[in-house]
């Protein structure tokens, strides 16, 4: 449009989900006028983010410690270990309040139409922790889609066969909408699946 | 929600235009999916940006060099001075690509209500390009509210009294915009373009 700087910065936003062209003219205009209040703070936050956050090795949550907040806290049950499909979910979860175990964050689901294989999951360091003696119970909290209950279905046989019939395999009751994505139910709505979940 | 770093930058990002607290989550965890390709150089636009970009003295265009590009540039016919509200109408009418003269970003309207007053405005420096020898046209280019109408109507004032018979002062016309339907236009719209009607 006008300076190479301006235009480089809208075709960046203008890639953000959610933005197209227009609003990413717009976004660009309001950060302009704002560069010392919200512009520079931005920038900053992104840089820094981009350096600091990583997964954590653990779980595959995203946090600036490795391991993750949630994996070094204390506080929390490590004899549960909630199964999600990415961190996005593992958010909704805790949104809910109601859960107090570990997550392990799964980084997609099996995908035969989308070449997603086992190997391209989190899946080998779920099954060594499952199989760990603290372990007693792995919640599969995955999406009520097709290739998420494959997902679910895989996971169990793994874990059966890796852990056997001293690990309980259990999974969100359903209360989740067929089709619906973890990150857009409301927090009620996790809760109650959460407490009438059932063995797998 | 994890990390503080996380929490800060998704507060930053809700606080942009068209983004809720929701679509800020979604697009934290775009970034950080993608930190070397897409949030890095985001922090880097963001932040070079900030840094370089300014208002031109002149015109009050957004560039990094002061004169900007569209008052240096010799190709373009100093005679006409195109007067609009913000850097979005400016930028809205050089992609028209008609408009080869040069801008005043007033950068605002006359609002009574929300206590905008000539002072607020770049209209001094306005008068003054208006009055130099050079200047032969200025195309009141403001939107058609009714603050900017009585901006515009403001504005011819002085600069009448300021540049006399010498400059002419002109405005956008009114009418039906190409493309557009009959059926779904204003009547104060219709009203206009018929008022303003010319041999077919």
């Amino acid at each position: 449009m006008s300076s190479p700087e301006i235009d480089h910065l809208i075709r960046l936003l203008s890639r953000l989900p959610g933005l197209g062209p227009r609003s990413a003219v717009r976004v660009a205009l309001y950060l302009l006028a704002r560069r010392d209040s919200v512009m520079q703070p931005l920038a900053r936050a992104l840089g820094e983010g981009a350096a600091a956050i990583r997964e954590c090795s653990r779980c595959g949550n995203l946090d600036s410690s490795d391991p993750c907040g949630l994996c070094r806290d204390s506080t929390r049950d490590t004899a549960l270990i909630c199964v999600v499909e990415n961190v996005a979910d593992l958010w909704a979860m805790e949104r809910g309040g109601q859960y107090r175990g570990l997550y392990h964050v799964l980084g997609g689901v099996l995908s035969a139409l989308d070449g997603v294989g086992p190997e391209d999951l989190r899946i080998a360091s779920l099954v060594e922790r499952a199989t760990d003696d603290a372990t007693r119970e792995v919640i599969l909290a995955l999406p009520a889609t097709v290739d998420g209950q494959t997902t679910a279905h895989y996971l169990c046989q793994r874990l059966d066969e890796a852990a056997g019939q001293e690990l309980a395999v259990t999974r969100l009751a359903h209360g989740v909408p067929v089709g619906g994505a973890l990150d857009y139910l409301d927090d009620g709505t996790i809760a109650a699946a959460l407490k009438a979940r059932r063995p797998a």
